[in-house]
C-alpha cells in the first residue's frame, strides 16, 4: 500500500527489457549512440514535427535546463507558487539561470490564471532597475493532481505572446495530463503555444529517463553547452535512449498512464462513498488529495499504507477543515495494484 | 575492434544483474532507498574509515561537485594543462564553482609535478585582486594513461598542506590505476592526503555511476544541497545504488579493472615488437598511446578497428615524430576480447 | 519644488569641500590611502567597537554583497515583499549571491513582523529539496519612509538567533531613520543584533559613498574577493573615504538628516491641514506619502512640482482610496528649501 | 618622486572643476542627468559614428561587463597572458559572465600575435564537450606599455571574423594609447574592428569614470540590466558624466595623455644614458620597464623613489638577467613633474 509517491516504484517491464537491451555491443558515447537517433525520430512523430530533443538524468535537471534556456539571469519566470521548481528543487532553477527571479502567483487548485498572469506582468515597471518578465512555467499536471484543459494553456500562451515570453511546461506527469485529456502530445503543447516541454517519463515507469522537448527552435540554441556543462549528458548515453524506446513501444506510456490514473480515480471513488472524508481537489490524473479524520490517518499507518500530508496552499476559500482532520496525498503508478486500493479503502472504512 | 573509450560498451553482467535485483518493490526515494544505506556501509569498509559518499550520474558531475565544494568562486584549482577538467568538461567546474579559475600546468605524461605545483603557488601574488589556491586536482589514472605513484601524491598533498589547498583526485579510471598499483583504496588516497574524491565507475562496467567521496569532513558540509541544485539526486536513488552493489560485490570490479589493464599490457607487448611502432607513454592502466605510421593507422580503420587520435602536448621532449606518423590512443576495457586485440595486431602487422 | 528622490541633489558642501581636499598629492591606491584609515578609525569610535569597513560606489553594490557575505547560493534570505533589494536591484543580490532567493514577506507600513519572519521561516521544511533561511534583511527606514523601534529590531535579531540566521540591515537611509530615534549608531545596529550594515551615506549628502560595516567577524571573511571582484574597489580610493571624511566631522551627516527629517515634517504638518489630503504612512523620517485627489496632484505639477507616484502595496487594510485619489511619494533632503515647502504647499491648496 | 601607477594621483584640475560645477541644483538620477546627454553626444562625436556608452566606476567593471557582453558562460575569451583582466581583477570576468573561461596566450612584450591567436582558436576542438572561443580581449596600451599599431588591431580583428568572435580593447590607458600613434579614436577603435571597448580615463586624469563604448549594437542589448544588477549606476550619475565633460573639454584629455608619454619618454632617455641599465621594451606610452642593477634601486627607494618590481615573463628570450638585477615598472602620468624625473635620474646615477 504505497501512495508515498510515483517514484517509489523501479521500472516497468518494457522499460527494464529496453535497458537490458540496449546494454549489448559497442555504441558511440555522449548521445551518438545508435538508439538516441531512433528517439529523436520517435519525439518527432509523436509531436507530429521537428523537434529538438534533449536527454537527461532528473526532472530537476529539466526544469532548470528549460527555464535557463529561456530566462537571462535578470529575467523573471512566473509560475504557480506551489510549482515544483519554487518550492522542491533547491534553488535549481536560480543556479541554472544564475540567478534570475521566481515569481509565484497564487491560483486555485494549484493552477496558473491567465489574467492573473496578465495582471502581474503588466504591472511590473519598465526599467533597468527591475528584472523583465520572460517566460512563464505551468505544471501539467499540476501539483494538486489537477489538469489545465487545452484552452487554459492557450489563454496563458497568449498573454506570454502579448509580453514577449516563453511558456515552459513541467511535464513531469505528462503522460498523465494527456490521457487524461485525450488528446495528442502535440495537442497538449506546441498547438497551444507552449516554447519548451520537460517530458517526464521516470515517474511513469522509467528509472531515470526525462526529455526536453525544444519547439521554439531558438530556445535550443544554447542547450548543448548547458547540459554538458551541467553534468547531464550521460557518457553511456544508451541508459537514457534506452528507456525511452521501451517507454514508447506499443504505446506502453500511454498503457502507464491510463492504469495510475484509472487506479487514482478507483480510489478516489471509494473514498467517496466514506461519509468523513472528502476530496480536496478534482481527481484528473493520478494524485488523490482527501481530507480524512486524523483517526483514519492513523488507522491507515497502521494498516501499512504509505503517504504523506500535504500543504493546504491551494485548498478552495470555502474549504474548512477541522482540527481533527488533515489533508494528505495520495500517488498512483502503473504499479499500484487494485489489492492496495482494496487494502487501504478497507483499512479506511475501519 | 573498438578500442575508442572504455564508454562505449554498456554495463558489465553483474552490475546489470544487480539494477534488474533492486528494480522490484517500493523504496523512499531521492537517495533513501535500501540499496544506499548498504552502499555508504561498503565504501566505509572499502576505505577504512567513515566517509561521505553522494552519488551522482556522471564524472562531470561528480568532479565539478568536488571542486565546488573545496574552491570558492574567487579560488584557484590547479591541475595538469591536459586534465579532463580542463578540456573536456565544457567548463562544468566553473559552473559550479561559479567562476573559479583552472590553472592548467605542464607536467610529462600528463602527471603534476609537486614542486612544479609549489613553485607556481608560491609565485601567486597574496592580495585582493588576485585569486588565490584553494585546490589540486590530479587524475588518477592520467589522460597518459599514466599513473601517480603513492609518494607522488603524498608528496602534492604535502604542497597542498603548506599553502592551505585541498586535494582533489578525479578518480574516473580510479580501479584502474589502483589494481596497477597494487595498493587499497585507503592508500591511493586518504592515506596519502587526497580530501575528496571522484571515485569513477561507469567506465569500468557500470552503466551511469560515479561517486564523489570525502575524507575532509568540511567539503561535505554543502553538498547534498549542491548536488540537489545540480539536478543530481535521482528520485529513483536504486538506479544508482544498486550498480554501486553489482560493482563491488565478489571484488567484481577489481577483476573488471585487471582485465582491462591486462588487454592493454596484451595490446601494448604486441605493438611493441613491430618496428614502426613507438609507445609513447609507460602503459600502467587501460590505455595504450603508440605512434603509428599513417600507412598502420589506415590499414587499421580499414580492418574496422575504432579509435581516437590524441593531442601531443604531453610527449616528452626528445620524442620527434614524424609527418608520417601519428599518435592515437587506445583504450580496453572490462570488455574487450583476446580476439579484438588479436585483430588488431593482426591488421596493425600488415 | 524637487520632492522626486533624496538622490537629485549633488553633495553638500561639506563633503565636496572634502573631495577638493583629499586630491592633492600621491596615495596609494585601492583603498590603502591614508583617508582610508582615518574613515576607519572614525567607523570604530562611531560604532564603539571594532568594526569592518568596506567602501563602495552603490547602495545595491552594498546591499548584494551584504547578502552574498551572509546567504549561500542556496539559501533564503527574508525581507519585506516592497524592500528595495526585492523591487529595485534588477536582481542584484541574485547575481552576487549566485542564485540565492529572496523571500518577500507582507508587512503594514513595509515592516517586517517579528511574528511572521518567525512563522514563515518556522514553516520551512528542513530538506535538501528545499532552500534553508540563512538572512533576514530589514530595510531602516523603510520604503514607506517609517522606522523600526530598537525593540522591533532586536525581536526581529531574536528569530534570526533562534534559526541560526544572520541579519543584514540595509541602511540607504541609516541617518535619517538613526536622528529619528535619537539613538546611537551601535544602539541601532549590533546592540540590537544587527550583524551587517549597509550604511549609506549618497542620499544624505555625499555623491557615491556607502560602506559596508560588518560587526559579525565571520560575514567579513570573504569581502575583499567579494568586492575586488565585483569592480567596486575604487583605484583612486581617496574618492570613497574623503567623502566619508567630510560626512562625518563636526556631525555633519546628524546635521543633513535633521534637517530632511524637519523639512520632511513641515510639508506633512502643512499637507494635513487640507481636507482632501490623508497621509498614508507616519512619517518619521524624511518622506512623506500623502493621498491626495488627482486634481491636486494635476496642480502641484503644473506648478513644477516633482514627485512620483507610489504603490499602494502596504496601505492599511481599512485605507480606501477613492479613484478619484492617487498615492505619492514626497522626499526632502539635506538640500530642500523651506521655500520649495512654502510653494509646495501653496499650490496643493490651490 | 611616484612612479608606482597612474592611479597614486587625484583628478586633473578641469576634471574636478566639473565636478563642482555639476554638484549644483537637481538631476534625475541613474543616468538620467542632462551631463550624462552631453557626454553620449560627446562619444559620438569623438567616435564619429553611434555609439552606445555606459558609464562605471571602475575599469574592472567595465572590463568584466565588456567581456560578459560578447561571451556567454560556456566561452573562452582570448588575451594575453599577462592581461589584467587574467590577473589582477580577481577573478571579476569569471564572476560577471558566470563562468566563461579567460585563455591567456604568449606573446613578446605582452602583445597578443593574429597568427598565434588564429593558431589556438583553430585548434580547438568543435563539440559541446569543449568551450568554443567567443572573444579576443586586447590591452592598449598593454601591460608592458607597448601599443598594438593599426595593422596589429585589424590583423587580430581578422582572425576574429574568420571564427566569428568579437573583439574586446581594454583601453585603461586608452589616451596615452592613442596619442602615441598619432591617430583619431575611431581608427584605433572600430575601424580595425574592435566591437567593444573599456575607455579608461580615471588614469589619466579622472577620480573613477569608466566608460564602455558600444561599437556592435547586438553587445549593447544586455548591458542597462547586467551593469544595474552589478551595482554599477551610480544614483547620482552626474558624477560620473562630470568627469567625463571636464575630461573632454578643450582636448584636456590629449594633452594629459601627451604629457604623461612625454614624462616618459624622457625618463627613458636618461635611464638609457646609464651604462648599467636597460629598457626592457619601447617605450611607447607613459610606462617605462628598466632592468636595474639591485644597488641602482636600493639607491633609488632610499632617496625617497617609488615605484614596483615587475614580472619577466614578457622579456625576449635573448634578454638575460643577472642575479644583480631586477626589473621595474615606472609610471608617469598627467601630474609627473620634471623634478620628480630630474630627481629620479640623479639618484638613479648616483
Amino acid at each position: 500500500m504505497n501512495f508515498a509517491s510515483d517514484n517509489t516504484m523501479g521500472a516497468s517491464a518494457p522499460v527494464l527489457d529496453a535497458i537490458l537491451r540496449a546494454n549489448n555491443g559497442a555504441e558511440p558515447a555522449y548521445g551518438a549512440d545508435s538508439g538516441m537517433k531512433r528517439v529523436e525520430t520517435q519525439f518527432a512523430k509523436l509531436f507530429e514535427r521537428d523537434v529538438k530533443v534533449f536527454l537527461v538524468a532528473t526532472g530537476t535537471a529539466a526544469n532548470a535546463l528549460c527555464i535557463a534556456a529561456a530566462v537571462p539571469p535578470w529575467g523573471i519566470c512566473v509560475s504557480h507558487r506551489e510549482a515544483h521548481i519554487v518550492e522542491d528543487e533547491c534553488g535549481a532553477p536560480e543556479f541554472f539561470t544564475q540567478g534570475a527571479k521566481l515569481v509565484g502567483l497564487p491560483g486555485v487548485m494549484a493552477k496558473l490564471d491567465a489574467a492573473v498572469v496578465d495582471h502581474y506582468v503588466s504591472g511590473l515597471p519598465n526599467a533597468s532597475k527591475q528584472m523583465p518578465p520572460k517566460a512563464v512555467s505551468l505544471s501539467q499536471a499540476t501539483e494538486c493532481g489537477t489538469i489545465y484543459q487545452l484552452e487554459e494553456i492557450a489563454a496563458i500562451s497568449a498573454i506570454c505572446r502579448k509580453h514577449g515570453m516563453s511558456l515552459h511546461m513541467d511535464g513531469a506527469r505528462f503522460a498523465n495530463a494527456m490521457v487524461s485529456l485525450g488528446c495528442s502530445p502535440a495537442e497538449m503543447t506546441w498547438k497551444q503555444g507552449v516554447d519548451i516541454l520537460s517530458f517526464g517519463a521516470t515517474k511513469n515507469g522509467c528509472l531515470s529517463a526525462e526529455a526536453i522537448v525544444v519547439f521554439d527552435g531558438k530556445l535550443a540554441e544554447t542547450l548543448d553547452y548547458r547540459r554538458k556543462r551541467a553534468g547531464q549528458i550521460l557518457s553511456k548515453g544508451r541508459l537514457l535512449s534506452a528507456q525511452f524506446e521501451g517507454y514508447f513501444a506499443d504505446d506502453h506510456w500511454l498503457a502507464n498512464a491510463r492504469h495510475a490514473n484509472a487506479a487514482a480515480r478507483k480510489l478516489a471513488d471509494g473514498l467517496k462513498k466514506l461519509e468523513s472524508v472528502r476530496i480536496a481537489w478534482p481527481v484528473e490524473a493520478n494524485e488523490v488529495f482527501p481530507i480524512l479524520p486524523l483517526a483514519m490517518e492513523s488507522r491507515l499507518k497502521a494498516a501499512g499504507a504509505q503517504f504523506h500530508r500535504w500543504a493546504k496552499t491551494s485548498l478552495a476559500p470555502q474549504e474548512k477543515m477541522t482540527g481533527d482532520e488533515t489533508l494528505v496525498r495520495l500517488v498512483t503508478s502503473f504499479a499500484t495494484q487494485g489489492t492496495d486500493i482494496d487494502q487501504f479503502l478497507q483499512a479506511a472504512a475501519g
